[in-house]
């Protein structure tokens, strides 16, 4: 497993790596994992997809500019060590691990925005946090030029964001969403976990839960409404004396548009996203269940 | 060869050719030049620096987004049959000549912004116009993935924000300034002189004119100050009835920040850019010098 910190070495190193393949007939692919690391089996699940690349490339940056400034990132848990022997066990090829001046060794002039769909659920909560996203990720595509590229769905408006940027650019690269991974009692996998304590994180298993009872009800009320839902979910959360609630939305997805509250769940053509955000001290926690016209909803 | 308007079928093309290259073990060097059509000498002049690539693509594109409500977008000359034979004489691989709905097939959401050297200049008189340049340069790198880039010192604004864009995303593109290619009178070629009359077109000579009158001053007169240098310029200008200022400015490039204006000119250690924006009745030229410290300045 090779370790590059410097965006340019990465670039070279892959360019050299396709033509020494195409040299010998042969397409190389290259599927591409970006993290910001204190990675958990739901990066593990993201990398054991792109292995079925001929070279998978684990980023592991902690990106300063997605953050705004009361945000967690300086206390963002990282650890390199075993974050590495992780990646080594996955069998990635490649740990692309720059430092800060290696990623903006000037502070950036550019960013790039996608109107739209980054002004509700967290991009109205964290303002410029997706601009910071998409700027980011279009340098690591520049970088890698990858052909596949592996997301969490727990992120799912940062598929959503991302696959417009891709689409809206012309970007060479396949966007890959993978189902979000859950403990044995449905929490969601998440870095910022660790922030919580016990009863914090007792409490929090509201978010899974009321989301497997929200796709329940759907599945077997078929007149369910976004509304109901949305006041099922609110009931729920609130009913947490720990919880303090940032969104609970019912939207389209991945255009992320309101739906009137009277829709039926059932008749609505698209996929439609529950989301939410909830805060249990300062930790602030995301979860989303996909209700999918074509019966492949990630179940809790 | 070849003209092509689907950016999928050019991104395919390319790719198709860069593999057959690398099997026969030659790295394929793409040389792109981004135009907006009618060409003219200027258009040849970066063609021809292209040919130092193994494919030389042409792409020629009105992009409607770089033009603001009450710009010249629906009356921007053009004329496909004369671009694609000077094409064919330039020896040109690729023509890429998308229509809006190729390159917009939806209404972008995303956009590019470079902060900072967009607010001065063409990016004061044009609010949008950068954006629109930045997302659409962005796109034709994703299509074509070119080596290298060519574009005219004549927008030397563009050039500045677009090498911030490659450097601050991390695009793989060697971007290649080409030097304003002038009439025997000095006027610098631009699509856009088609719209003078022939008074307008006579004082629009003022110009370049006095553009090489600021440079032959700063050679002569070592003392020659920023404030002078403005003055001289404007004054001459002015001394045109048909000539409307939009702006006369004197700033480091590529930075585009101002310097004070007693500085002297011989005494800045980086380059220095006199731009000039000036209206003949509704026809916007624009105009440059730069004033480079290894005395390789553009002569008019």
């Amino acid at each position: 497993m090779m370790i590059i910190k410097e965006p340019k070495e990465l670039q070279q190193e892959l360019k050299r790596r396709r033509f020494e393949a195409a040299k010998q007939g042969r397409e190389l692919t290259v599927g591409l994992v970006p993290t910001m690391g204190y990675l958990h089996e739901g990066h593990a699940s993201l990398i054991r997809k792109a292995r079925a690349n001929d070279v998978v490339v684990l980023s592991i940056f902690v990106n300063p500019i997605q953050f705004g400034p009361n945000e967690d990132l300086d206390r963002y848990p990282r650890d390199a060590a075993r974050d590495l022997a992780l990646a080594e066990k996955e069998c990635v090829d490649i740990v692309f691990m720059p430092e800060v001046q290696h990623m903006y060794p000037q502070p950036t002039k550019t960013k790039i925005q996608v109107e739209g769909l980054t002004s509700s659920l967290c991009g109205a909560s964290r303002p410029g946090h997706f601009d910071g996203v998409t700027t980011v990720v279009a340098k690591l595509f520049h970088i890698t030029k990858p052909d596949f590229a592996y997301f969490g769905m727990k992120d799912a408006q940062q598929v959503a964001v991302l696959s417009q940027m891709v689409a809206d650019l012309n970007m060479d690269v396949q966007l890959v969403p993978c189902p979000i991974v859950r403990e044995s009692d449905g929490m969601a996998l998440s870095s910022r976990n660790v922030y919580l304590n016990e009863e914090q994180r007792s409490q929090a298993l509201v978010l899974s839960a009321s989301l497997k009872e929200a796709y329940e009800l759907v599945q077997e009320q078929k007149s369910t409404t976004a509304a109901e839902l949305k006041k099922l979910l609110t009931e729920r959360i609130e009913a947490k004396p720990l919880a303090e609630i940032d969104y609970v939305e019912v939207l389209t997805f991945p255009e992320l548009e309101p739906i009137s509250e009277q829709t039926r769940l059932s008749d609505y053509e698209g996929d439609i996203i529950a989301a939410l955000a909830v805060k249990f001290g300062s930790t602030r926690l995301i979860d989303n269940m996909l209700f999918q016209k074509k019966d492949v909803a990630l179940h809790v």
